[in-house]
């Protein structure tokens, strides 16, 4: 959740479109995974129903911490209608994100971002308030999401810490150090 | 590549270590997609060798314009020993990026990002001058790559036009809009 000085809270969530099983298992996984790291609080899954992609977000989020919920809907038009707030389609066919992200922060409502994979029906784009573009090049909807949510968050989300983790990183300036929290949860 | 107002250009190039034909497709090209829409000079594919993902990124940078050299090097060793400039690893296991960023920026000199994919060899860590974390929570490459870039370059790299380009977006509101320019150049 963003927070701000004067306690506003934004709620975030992600809304992955046409998913298909093993064609898209890791572009996928990693579409939620970086929702998740960079500041959202659910995630939805439509397309294929794929119960191990949810079943291995909650399973990181319950070792890795913080609050993610994650959901399969079918039906993603009406998640679009049911959405208490605004959404916005990343695609490279819209309007600068530079351009746009003061005016979409600035609207204080909860965001649904929308992600597509491959071909996106033609509808969406007259669904959301803001047609969104990370670059107008060809590239990865994992890249438009995580910079999207960068420039969105300001970089809060780079220091956000995950409450109830059972292991951590400790940054390194070489190799790796991860602790396990396990034993001081377990304590009370 | 990077400008400045004193004319300064850095190189910056991505090196993908570890690919695996087949599984790791998608994931290589969308590293390489967003090496090249995010500001990168050069992309060197290491691991598997793939001559369908070098083509298929020759053929992205001939339609949509700019400059991107893509190469294959088994050695990629080699690749980090005869790199003129510095190099950075992104990891979840290294040092925040926003603390970092200002001190490779300002060294102003060429920039390998070396990328791995799920298993990096161990030595890697202390073959550069810079492990990164974007992040240290686990997501994605691809993310941690375009942050990073977008980061480094300051949001610079959101507004660069690509020379040459056959195709291009015009931002639409709503809905798509690709002009050809090909009749344009063809008339030279």
């Amino acid at each position: 959740m963003m927070g701000s000085s004067d306690g506003f809270k934004m709620r975030i969530g992600v809304l992955r479109l046409g998913h298909r099983v093993k064609r898209d298992d890791r572009v996928t996984t990693h579409v939620l995974l970086a929702a998740r790291a960079f500041g959202c609080d659910l995630g939805i899954l439509s397309g294929d129903r794929d119960d191990s992609i949810l079943k291995s977000l909650k399973d990181v989020t319950e070792r890795w911490g913080g609050f993610f919920e994650m959901s399969y809907k079918r039906n993603w038009r009406k998640v679009l209608r049911d959405w208490k707030g605004k959404s916005v389609l990343l695609t490279m066919y819209g309007m600068p994100v530079q351009d746009k992200i003061e005016e979409i922060r600035g609207s204080r409502e909860d965001l649904l971002i929308v992600v597509g994979s491959e071909k996106i029906p033609g509808d969406v784009y007259g669904l959301v308030e803001w047609n969104i573009a990370v670059t107008s090049q060809p590239h990865s909807e994992v890249a438009a999401l995580a910079v999207f949510l960068n420039m969105l968050l300001e970089g809060l989300e780079l220091k956000r810490e995950f409450k109830g983790a059972k292991i951590r990183v400790i940054p390194q300036e070489r190799g790796k150090k991860i602790v396990s929290l396990a034993k001081e949860h377990n304590a009370h």
